[in-house]
């Protein structure tokens, strides 16, 4: 009857809402994201559906939750992290306000933030950062990110997706007046019991990022610095 | 024994994290900002001290937070939002590093996305906005933002805490260089039953304000746009 857009937040299956939680454990049927924890889809009923959107187009995906929308269904679609930040949620929100069926959106825990803090950064500090701005960085190929608004904005920068170009990333933003010490981080991983997190200047994020599995997340700024201080102190590793 | 700084989430108690939930059930104390919701405060046990941070300067919370620490009990810093997102958090595992107390960090869902979805405005949108920038509006007494900065960075604006600046915030920005017809919207207490969402053209951004109540956020860009048509699928009220 309704379909919800939860969020399932950044990786440790622990860091869902208490509400997508709930909505989980009496739904109809899954439709998830191949990087949701496998402990979260087996919340779900021993009877419902579970589908891995992997290998289906987002047109494929829009058009099945409007199918299953259609059915007396109570239909979950489990994305990463937010499904309003960088999830094409809005795409399928859209498709179903279309079709007519009835959707919810609850918020998740986003990476942008949640996987900073488990490297020990903050992304906003007094005196150190007061702004965070936040792109993917996934089609990246050298020339495609604007490095000349990115590189003087002050404050965080996050870099979604982007271990792939971490290197022209990088010198993108040095060649466009962006110091080569800002302090940078790569985190992949995050939350999760794998977790990599490496820290270093800006002009050696090619190095950091050639040890760091996907999916990760790339930060740069002056907070980057407290890793040092606060990194010890993670979220504790789900078991 | 240990201090937890758990995001409380937007304003929906049940938008915690399932392991917020978790640690504030068996908790000896709770430290929590005035604008969590009562029924998470709740939560904790009985015999939980439950302590309102409301009236203490933020000296007095790192303060209390290691007196806290130092004791035999299970801590929860329950804070509105996600811990280090504009929530000061960093300052408070700062102050518990240098005395040695132990900490974690739990995420939460910030209301950076979780308000404007709750209106039906996706933070991106393929087409729309590819980046996210997010500043707070509580100081800005008509020219403390960096608006030559902010006016021609594209994508969606989210400005936390901007209510009562709001037309001082759009005068610095349209200044600057920002359309005036640019969509924005004010949203007061986001995800709770008495939300309030007003939705028009930047220009009139201090009007738009003017009815809502705090705490507010302000969002601006062409993604607010589509809470015409996903405006009315929101995160269905908790009663």
């Amino acid at each position: 009857m309704t379909v919800y857009l939860v969020g399932a937040g950044p990786g440790d299956p622990r860091l869902i809402t208490a509400r997508g939680l709930e909505l989980l454990r009496s739904c109809d049927a899954v439709v998830h994201d191949r990087l949701v924890s496998r402990q979260l889809v087996a919340e779900a009923p021993a009877g419902a559906s579970k589908i891995c959107r992997d290998g289906l187009t987002q047109q494929h995906v829009d058009a099945l939750l409007v199918e299953l929308g259609r059915q007396e269904l109570e239909v979950v679609r489990l994305k990463g992290g937010d499904p309003y930040v960088f999830g094409r949620g809005g795409e399928e929100a859209l498709a179903l306000t279309k079709a007519g069926i009835p959707f919810e959106v609850v918020p998740g825990v986003s990476s942008l933030a949640a996987v900073p803090a488990a490297a020990g950064i903050p992304l906003t500090h007094r005196g150190l950062s007061e702004r965070i701005t936040i792109v993917t960085g996934h089609s990246a190929a050298g020339d495609e990110l604007d490095y000349a608004s990115l590189a003087p904005t002050p404050g965080t920068l996050v870099i979604l997706m982007g271990l792939a170009h971490a290197g022209s990333i990088a010198d993108g933003l040095i060649e466009a007046g962006k110091p080569p010490h800002t302090p940078a981080a790569v985190i992949g991983n995050g939350t999760l019991p794998e977790q990599q997190s490496r820290v270093g200047p800006l002009a050696e994020l090619a190095r950091l990022a050639s040890s760091v599995n996907p999916p990760a997340l790339i930060v740069i700024g002056d907070v980057v610095a407290l890793a040092s201080q606060l990194g010890g102190h993670n979220l504790e590793r789900a078991a």
